[in-house]
């Protein structure tokens, strides 16, 4: 996890790691003996197509389509690209789209991984403002898409890029009327980019699905090319890497499929198999209503060590997350978390590490900003780096 | 296998699939339940690193470095990188390496998806002759970065593309004396563009491993950057796919991981740590071993049906391969091999498929090659396909 091997007592909230304690190894054995009942050939550890498996394909859409508003019934499982996790669609998307000196609309603050893709293929992110409650500022947006057609650069927008469901870093979802304003303002200025939703974290709510649909399923997203980034790498297991794309637009499909042939020919067929086998036996979504326990039950516990230390009196701010693995803080205006600065450098001295908010913005960046996950640590760890955590802020 | 469904009866000789009946299902279960016992925190279905498991990556370079002539002291686990089969390290390396309007080198005939991948990425190719002996003819090379320096491109040649063992898909392998031309002219010419050695099939000869070191170990290389791919998709299982690569330059490895980082952060940890599982377990060389007895038992039948048929008296020319699944056959230079050409129309109605060699050449390609697989097919089903597609030759 990048700690340094000579601070064994190191704590970790930064990384993206899901909870070793819930990671379905019986479950995989299962569906692994199931394959080797049901496919005495062996087709599961046989290549399979750059498109994936139809049946996972499908599997994909008809869980898709089961979430609260969808409508999907235009789509077709030939619509669907299975990969390797959302980041290799997330990847694909924006390779098959951008050409360098393109743009790429973002939420800010947004997944910071995302900014280096964008950052490696030399697209610039434009910054959207948005708010806790799930808003982005329309105004702010119109302002911003007018000032890059003063620029001339307009045309270069390619893509706009969402996370509607618990988001990294932030854990807000989108709202129906955020959604449908992005749509809005892009119409009002003529600007048809593609538009990426990334659902990285959806399944992974804490008790409630997130009731809003995906732009697959809203009628204002109708005049865009849409890609919808699905996966089962966080809620069924990291170590798996099994992602599913669907596409509103052939065209852009076959270009996905184009670049994935020529970088891998498909994702291991193995995986798919193991994944399809779960959602084919109806084992994924009894799996998920205990995921929502865990990781709603640490969230409490997160939530509550922060509440209790008196932290918010020292000016920190925060909403509990409703699914998703991540908290996001927003601290006093004058305090930096950057890591060489002396909030960082309590929190080390302390045993516990974050990630800086400033990674997470593609405009300028504040950085009184941190991510904290609850991912990795088990409750006792959590607990305990947690009170490091408000130590630190409070000695400051 | 993307054959038609309306034709049960078509035998693929096409496809690159390995033989599904030596597919090691009992080994990875062994593995898996390996992997459960030694590791009951479950990191094994847990994120890793883009880099890949350590103690894999030192298995990977022990296994290279145990091949016939290898020295490779001076190179060290930090210098391999686990990637999704060979095919991703081959994209990350010309990724890495070229933009658009740059060359690479290859030879010809050569591996017909890396030509697809150049041109995905508007990189020409540029053949290099070779022959089935396994020399490349130097005064040739010679003649051609002559005329890249005359046309004023020579610098553009970021990178020469060799197979060394059992090439796709002329199944011969390059002689020390070849690998030594292509290096001396390259100094001669002044060009130092970086050396891939695709090594996919190297695991899988038929009975003695090719005695030749790779461009890792041969003095004549040192000046040049080199890296080198192996994999254990095509030997331990395609399902897997886990290969990986290995560079002299550790600028060049940061490059790869950075991409590969935006790519997918890494390549599946639980296939990385079922094949470490069996590298380590010292359960990878018996299993070589059982393939090298299945498949070159194979080749004998193809070449036997090939053989006892007289196609050779009707001008068509062979060579036994000593290892990896393809052969290589050339008809008369007035047959033509191409997909809506009489020969290829008379196998089709004889049920049976091939791939036209055209697709392999990079430059003038000639059109009457083929390449026919002894991968998937069983071998009663080899002997009809082959018998077949004779019957099919001996018909023109």
């Amino acid at each position: 996890m990048g700690l340094p091997q000579s601070r064994p007592d190191l704590i970790s909230l930064a990384a993206g790691f899901t909870d070793n304690a819930v990671l379905p190894s019986d479950l995989i054995r299962e569906a692994f003996e199931g394959l080797r009942r049901e496919d005495p050939g062996l087709g599961y550890l046989q290549y399979g197509s750059t498109h994936g498996r139809p049946l996972l394909r499908e599997l994909c859409l008809s869980h898709l389509a089961a979430c609260p508003g969808e409508r999907l019934d235009d789509l077709t499982a030939e619509q669907v690209l299975i990969t390797n996790g959302s980041q290799q669609a997330l990847y694909l998307a924006t390779q098959s789209l951008c050409d360098p000196g393109d743009l790429v609309l973002v939420e800010d603050p947004t997944y910071f991984v995302y900014l280096s893709l964008l950052q490696s293929l030399q697209v610039r992110a434009v910054g959207m403002p948005t708010d806790a409650d799930g808003g982005v500022d329309r105004e702010a947006l119109s302002g911003i898409l007018s000032g890059l057609k003063q620029e001339g650069v307009l045309h270069r927008v390619k893509a706009v890029y969402l996370m509607g469901y618990y988001s990294n870093p932030s854990s807000r979802c989108l709202s129906l009327e955020a959604k449908r304003g992005v749509a809005e303002v892009l119409q009002l200025h003529d600007c048809r980019a593609a538009v990426i939703e990334d659902a990285a974290y959806r399944d992974l709510h804490h008790g409630n699905s997130h009731g809003v649909p995906s732009v697959l399923s809203m009628p204002c997203f109708d005049g865009f090319p849409r890609l919808y980034l699905g996966t089962f790498t966080k809620p069924l297991a990291t170590g798996l890497k099994v992602g599913y794309a669907v596409s509103t637009d052939r065209k852009w499909l076959e270009k996905l499929l184009f670049i994935k042939g020529n970088q891998d020919f498909g994702t291991a067929h193995f995986n798919q198999a193991i994944v399809e086998w779960i959602l084919a036996n109806g084992r994924y979504l009894p799996l998920l209503a205990g995921l929502s326990r865990h990781y709603g039950a640490k969230a409490t516990l997160l939530d509550q060590v922060l509440e209790h230390s008196g932290i918010r009196a020292a000016g920190w701010h925060w909403q509990k997350p409703d699914g998703g693995l991540l908290f996001w803080l927003r601290g006093p205006e004058d305090c930096s978390t950057a890591m060489g600065a002396s909030l960082a450098r309590a929190c080390l001295d302390r045993g516990v590490v974050y990630v800086p908010g400033h990674f997470c913005f593609a405009s300028a960046a504040p950085d009184h900003f941190i991510r904290l996950s609850i991912g990795a640590a088990c409750a006792d760890k959590l607990n305990l780096a947690a009170s490091r955590f408000c130590e630190a802020v409070l000695s400051q």
